[in-house]
């Protein structure tokens, strides 16, 4: 059984004023996160803004997470960047500092293929001796790792895991259903809103954005479904719903990714848990009417006193 | 007038055979192109594989670029990273190593918007003193420039210029006619094949990939359409349309990047421009049977004996 | 409760060589579905081919189908046609021939939006008195039935139902959270492959294509689900999902349409529940490669001996 | 040389106030089209509304059309519906009252394919001694004419020409050059803003939506090009630009489909060509603030005094 498994959020990046890396809040984010009982904690994941960060900030928020973690609970990163030879930089720097497994998309801005995307992991694998997860995140990289991909890497040893931030629950079954026989590989969903279902299904993680907001409420669900209580997974899982609505509170006046992630650091801003709201350039904060509106939610799903 | 018009070619990074950069080929690229007559070059864009290299690698690209072209025809250069900060960071890059502006496309791999594709520009403009090229590649970037956007950090002075390789022609003439009476805005298509209607719709510049084969063939296009003879100007262009049928020859087998990037360099190496035609990872060389074929479609448009 | 719940298929069309309705197939099939236990049918959807019929035909089908279900189960009726003064002329026949409710996209072939959706269901339930059904199905029409449009037209009252072959499994389950509290509501899942985790969010009926084949498949999952016996509702969900994969034997040699509804009718031929396997021009049937592929699939899952 | 060239609308379909065809208004728009010297008119197309109507009305629009036509120029007839059999009804019907040449899209609703799309335009052109003009319209049935179908439907003789309103000018122009020897084949835009473009690659017929408002101008830009007067038909043409701008007035508001036609109904109404500004259900007509705008449009170009 892989040790990566259960619930593994994709940690947010908090920024002091001046849009550095707030250090002491990212500290406490973590451990919020493995205090819970998370499972694993991913860093630089697109919930991190990992694109948003060159080199060397990569490189301090990687060996910071390290010393916090200390080994508690599985370190993996995110070495997000449109090619080839600039993965296995970033994968080189995670490996050298602390990384457990590093996490790996498809090519972007350039336009790629399925052969390609295969090629692209098989050359990172060769480069750099650290455990490789598969991220399908269609709306970021514009191409979809179809089924025969995820399987003929997994199969032949290339990568050890699947993050699936596609939408796609069918095709996600599927790879669940090929790998059955394979134990050491670890299929993971980045969905918020079908965690209970895609566990029904068999997947061995969730990695859920909002469980920087509220990691207890994931722990819970993860719990209920390794007993089969299903009927508490989803009644933990309809509470999250809830609790999810907040990423749409700022849609139309700011892009998406801002209206998300934005609303997930205004809620933990709002929960203490973070000092400021901040994200990178181009991103705009949310407002206060915007905030009052996730205080609304934050309360209404018990999180808020 | 703006001195940014004409013919300006993106141009190809010719790599040897462990992948780096070729720069004795790359020298004979910038002369081919500046002896055949083009007004400009534009290195580090998308044709240039910009996205496979690394910070090191652009800028002895650029240094190099600056050296060979000394002020001979403007030097235009891709700042292409998916944030605000990164962009920046190129574009600091760019200016010190001779940029005479920068192109700069919509943030990506994030999820964006229009107004935050607005602020994305005016903080790389208020962050370093270059004049700014606005680079519409929906294909790349997931987001279409909308009219509305480039007209306005066209009118406000933030852009000086658009490159339109969005396919959308109509969009490309509304811009023209809102930016009419703006006599400094330069708008060029990044077409090869309509590039004779563009400059009859009154596009300013042309910055057509397969310029790298062909040079000559745009510089007669664009010669004759400043005479108003579009009758010989459809002619060469109806040339250049089966010229550019190099890039559909490994269509298929290879993924639609290396296809059209992979004919430019393979057309260039058969014509003896350049010395190889390796791609940077994970993109795969077209074949011999290919090459083949390239040869073929060469001989038929006159370009090779 | 709504009397529309449980396993509803989409009854395919069988047809003769020449084209036109098999009804003694026709009949079959209905008692295959029924005598499977299966709690309605609905004919003349997507599965159905209905695009592919004329005004006779389809009422044609309509009467043939009241007769032979004589109110066994409900009789659920598509009335698909592009605009809506034609989908109330469909659903007055539909009415008149006894359907129990009729099942509307919105409009399609003409660019539309949401508040032209609402329109168009409100105009059609003012017409014509027959309880409503939203089918969103946006590979076929190109929009989305938005989650705000599907619950503001259950909650005045417009529709008393969805059918979502959207693949859109969050949007679906806000849609099940947003209208808990209507009791006569009932929402219902297109999918094929992921029906136990739909009826785990709380759907109240199912309407997979290839329960043509399986009906006692999924009747059993059905009926696993009612008692949450979720692991024995997966077991059988996960042999579907092997039996399913018969839409993808001929995938690439001829069309989406055909290679699904091919392989529905090829393997209800194999089954003997219909005389052939023909589809309505311009789909070509399924050929003895396919066909033996086919076999195989049935074989593996336990349908054929 | 093909009878079927020059300046051929797209015919509006002009409504009384209870929904119904208002002939005389539809009688006027025909004598205004070819009274301003149009080459030919095209009625049940997309701008006509087509799909909203049944049978019935169909017929008697075209056999209306036929007899104010009455052989002063071709009459062209959209034969619009989903599959090939309902289209070749249609074509019955149309050839029988008196069309010279009907339009077909590639199959819609169904998800459909190109050797799928090559037979059903074969089937047609079997079933029905019509000449036959595929009408390649991505935007309302989902699926391109791709270059290689449009050219073999030509060559081998099943289809008489193409009216490509696809938007996409560079597969347009291939396809211009892979049939420029068959002097008997008729490619036409249906762009209204990139015609002069278009007449310079050579097309040999234009199919504008706005020609309804304005056909003196398409008549002048036609002729302007036929004489090789570039200046004057670009110049005529962003006139025409400047007033196509009536679609987007309202955007937002009201649907895609709506706001575009609605504009041309609307800004007919103001000039007396038609009575009303009807559209059929379910499409919203346009309000009293939105038609100020557009005699603001009107005037600013010249129609309205």
């Amino acid at each position: 059984m892989s040790k990566f498994k259960g619930v593994v959020p994709p940690v947010v990046t908090p920024l002091n004023d001046d849009l550095t890396v707030d250090y002491p809040s990212y500290t406490r984010v973590l451990e919020h996160l493995i205090g819970a009982g998370c499972h694993g904690v991913f860093v630089l994941g697109s919930t991190s803004e990992v694109v948003f960060y060159d080199d060397k900030t990569r490189r301090e928020i990687i060996e910071h997470s390290a010393k916090v973690v200390n080994g508690r609970v599985p370190l993996i990163v995110g070495t997000i960047d449109p090619t080839t030879d600039r993965v296995i930089s970033h994968a080189k720097i995670a490996k050298a500092a602390g990384a457990d497994a590093v996490v790996v998309t498809a090519p972007f801005y350039t336009v790629t293929s399925q052969s390609e995307i295969l090629d692209h992991f098989r050359y990172i694998r060769d480069a750099v001796d650290v455990p490789l997860i598969a991220y399908d995140i269609p709306v970021c990289v514009n191409v979809k790792l179809q089924r025969q991909t995820t399987v003929t890497l997994a199969k032949e040893g290339t990568i050890i895991g699947l993050k699936d931030s596609s939408g796609d629950d069918g095709n996600f079954r599927y790879a669940l259903l090929d790998l059955a026989a394979h134990k050491d590989i670890f299929l993971m969903t980045g969905s918020e809103i079908v965690v209970d279902t895609a566990l029904l299904m068999g997947a061995h993680g969730v990695v859920p954005g909002i469980a920087n907001v509220d990691p207890h409420g994931y722990v819970r669900l993860w719990d209920a479904a390794q007993r089969g209580d299903w009927a508490l997974a989803k009644k933990e899982q309809e509470r999250l719903c809830r609790l999810f609505e907040i990423v749409w509170v700022a849609q139309g006046r700011v892009s998406g990714g801002a209206s998300g992630i934005g609303a997930f650091k205004t809620a933990m801003k709002q929960l203490g848990i973070i000092d400021t709201a901040f994200m990178p350039r181009p991103r705009a904060p949310l407002n206060e009417a915007e905030t009052a509106k996730i205080d609304d939610i934050l309360r209404a799903t018990g999180l808020l006193g």
